[in-house]
């Protein structure tokens, strides 16, 4: 298939790359054309801008980091809806919020075109695995013709119904994460004050029903407090939970540990770690202030 | 070996029945008498006090419900430090503070015999399988000769080093189970009140590095928001809360997001679920009271 | 002078009656017609439109609830913004964020109008007697002409610089007032479940450092948990909570407690709470729920 | 009256020269004997014990920092218990648990004596004004004889009932305290991201409903974030809160706001800020970290 790719970051990269071992012809765009140059080199050809992408595509993928950067490729004359025709599919990967989500959708619906919302649980590793998990939601056709696709970018593929769905579920998803590896933190924070060793806390916690592969691949970075290369930026995590209490506001329900979680997000924020790792979260929970 | 075990509720039973399987002589007390009842179907002896068991058997181990409890059956003419002789050995089971666990290794010493704190994390089911993870922490020498019980009852086993050191490693693993099931409650409050499929939220979690037994265990339960036949009880998680958070602040360790979690748990207490298992934490986050 | 009022509800109609008494030449308008009745009997002139306000008047006020109520009568062919002629005064008295306040500033300079924002500090009872707190902030030649309409409303005045300065200050302003609250409640809540006598509490919290008006205001019926007639709706303060930890976000500023704050006040909202007043916020604090 | 006064530091020494002041005769003990320099030199006799001291008073006060330190000159052959007889007065001053109290009260009744529990509300100024607030609670008897002795030290004094009342009140007042002073060390950190003139922000608070005296005595030193000289040391007012929280765990109380600001509490102590002022939780705050 004819497949268009915008936004090639981190993330974007690695599924553009499974999409290319697929067997599909690529055309990508990226806000900084350097970072375009490895997916060049496996055979992706490059255009001028989004709406170029998706006149070149018969379905055109956008994985951008949140709701500014959706619309900033999305709208203007060089946008991607000034280039979609008819009957075209627009899949959105990014995780936003269901607002932004639903007003991409009457856009694309507009022109005649079909739209799903497409957000990935997952980070680096599985996007490059092709082992994401992806939330559709959206033009159930749309889905149908695209799943070859989104089989070659993730292991476990779910359409949830109308648009806005798979968008909440991602902030679901991504609430439980933040709030798992900051329990692990603070874990982490009352063994090492307790002077206990972080490597036998790490061994129970895996030996029983808490072991899981998050607490296996951020453990041993967050108990030596060093290093900590984005697999899944803070900064992302912080928008995340940001995104999730704004539509918890909506629907009246309180979120207090989440709401306490957010402001320690925040913290990290104002510490300058929000192009780090989300794992970082353990530097700011420990007080022992470096 | 003569083992005598005093305390078989839930957990305790569980443990004793396979130390019994393994073909151990064993000699037991419970305050409620009729809790005796179907392991001494399976062989065990019935002895009249604490101290009665502790003269019965080479080690004597005890699984109680909290530090207060432990006092009950560790003091007095009845007790079993008033059981014990030189060289004997006392193994505490129990998931306490660390100054109770030491103040009983204090007194087991006086008489001459070693002591063990060794708590356990699972819950009913790891006791029945054998499967726990046991911290154990104080006497190496009776660490050593106790490894067949501890591998009867367990199957991942610790050395953590002196008296103390379990009981802490205990609370931290406690205090990250409760920050999960609390993140997953939330997650799950907010899925919910979008109109989401809370089994389809539960497969997203269980695809990814999020997944974990606990989360596949107690999540169908949570979603319905009905039956929470207590595997641990919500009362000794608030319990293990609150001795976490004293600990943290002797080391002067912030625990935000814990210290929001222990709070919701208390308005579980305050609810009526103390006796209900712990995942009854979900029908407190969730802002939907029936 | 010839004075235009928009919003007559609690606290609108109380300060557009102090203008009248002020001797001001009053033309008013609301979405429900009837609150007007009160004014136009005390000599107020009913227009048929927001524009229509604004044409019979040299500066035309509005009170309204929240951003979108602001846009609802500033924006459209029956809009303020359209009934503004050059030379005129637009002086918004809501309390909303510093972003829709500063779309209002651009739109009415548009129109070669004058703008100020000017939120006020103060419930139902200062509004009626005057002695409202006003924080203004835009263009300082307006606040100059508008000086004694201002004091007419309120007794404290503030000229506070650029629009934004003054809906930020205000937002500062209620974060406290609602974490004040709350304390109070949580205190009571402390020494109501120990069996002490809250007249008792209060007379405490009088005697000393912490003596402030709102707890002689509202603890009564705290402590009585009962009548929360609106002075200020618990709606709105949820709200202000809401803009000012959005402002904190763009600030990257932690705010623990006023995020926990929050909560409390979503969760009064999922009880029923909104248009009671936001001292009903202790019936949210105590564990004993009727 | 022959008064004996223990614990003479920053409010100890203020409050026993007010008694020296209305012409009664002293006895005092300190455990740094440095700190009875300027009240021997104002007419107070030296005693070499806790115990010395009470016998040779008619009623012996206490004004001791935390639970330990009550019962380090409680207990003990040089304790004040030891130098009790019958019908003498033993006053503890102290804010402490209810428990610690009631331990006292006890032990005083077994040797004959009468007991009042009297913490007070009010820092060093109030101290020394003799205008602070004292709740009593314990034998009606000696409050009656004690009364002239409450009075010259407070403005306003209260008999609560039976012994811990008092205790459990002092600490809904000081939750009630740390609660206000950290919404206005939030509102501050909000304002100052914003570019707001805080001592602006200051005059609104003063304005209306929620002007107190506390704002006006410790706003302009957490406005500057310089200069926090201990009235009230932080490591006391984090006592308070860690006492009011675990009251609350036994009355199964929730209290959401005052967890966090506990938390916050813990970051000052962890920051070395324990001997600073409890305003000094402005500085831990402000995301702005020097």
């Amino acid at each position: 298939m004819k497949i268009g790719f915008i936004g090639v970051g981190i993330m974007g990269s690695a599924m553009a790359a499974n999409l290319l071992k697929a067997g599909h012809q690529l055309t990508i765009w990226n806000r900084s054309a350097e970072k375009c140059e490895a997916l060049l080199a496996l055979g992706a050809s490059l255009a001028e801008s989004p709406a170029a992408v998706a006149r070149n595509s018969e379905i055109v993928c956008a994985m951008m980091a949140d709701p500014l950067a959706v619309s900033s490729v999305r709208d203007g004359e060089q946008g991607i809806i000034a280039g979609l025709a008819p009957g075209q599919g627009y899949i959105d990967l990014s995780t936003i919020d269901a607002a932004t989500s639903r007003e991409t959708a009457r856009l694309a619906r507009q022109r005649g075109a079909l739209f799903l919302e497409a957000p990935v649980a997952g980070s680096r590793k599985p996007a490059e695995d092709g082992a994401l998990t992806i939330m559709a939601a959206g033009d159930k056709a749309l889905y149908d013709q695209a799943l070859p696709l989104l089989e070659a970018m993730g292991k476990k593929i779910l359409f949830l119904g109308e648009v806005g769905s798979a968008a909440r579920m991602k902030l679901a998803n991504n609430l439980v994460m933040a709030g798992m590896l900051t329990a692990l933190a603070e874990g982490m924070a009352l063994a090492s004050g307790s002077g206990l060793d972080l490597s036998q806390l790490l061994e129970v916690l895996d030996s029983g029903a808490l072991s899981n592969p998050m607490f296996r691949l951020k453990g041993s970075a967050m108990a030596a407090q060093a290093g900590f290369p984005a697999a899944f930026p803070l900064k992302h995590m912080q928008k995340d939970l940001r995104l999730a209490l704004q539509l918890a506001e909506e629907l009246k329900q309180p979120l207090f540990a989440t709401a306490t979680v957010n402001e320690l997000y925040k913290q990290a924020l104002a510490n300058g770690l929000g192009d780090s790792d989300f794992a970082a979260i353990s530097s700011v929970v420990s007080s022992k202030r470096p």
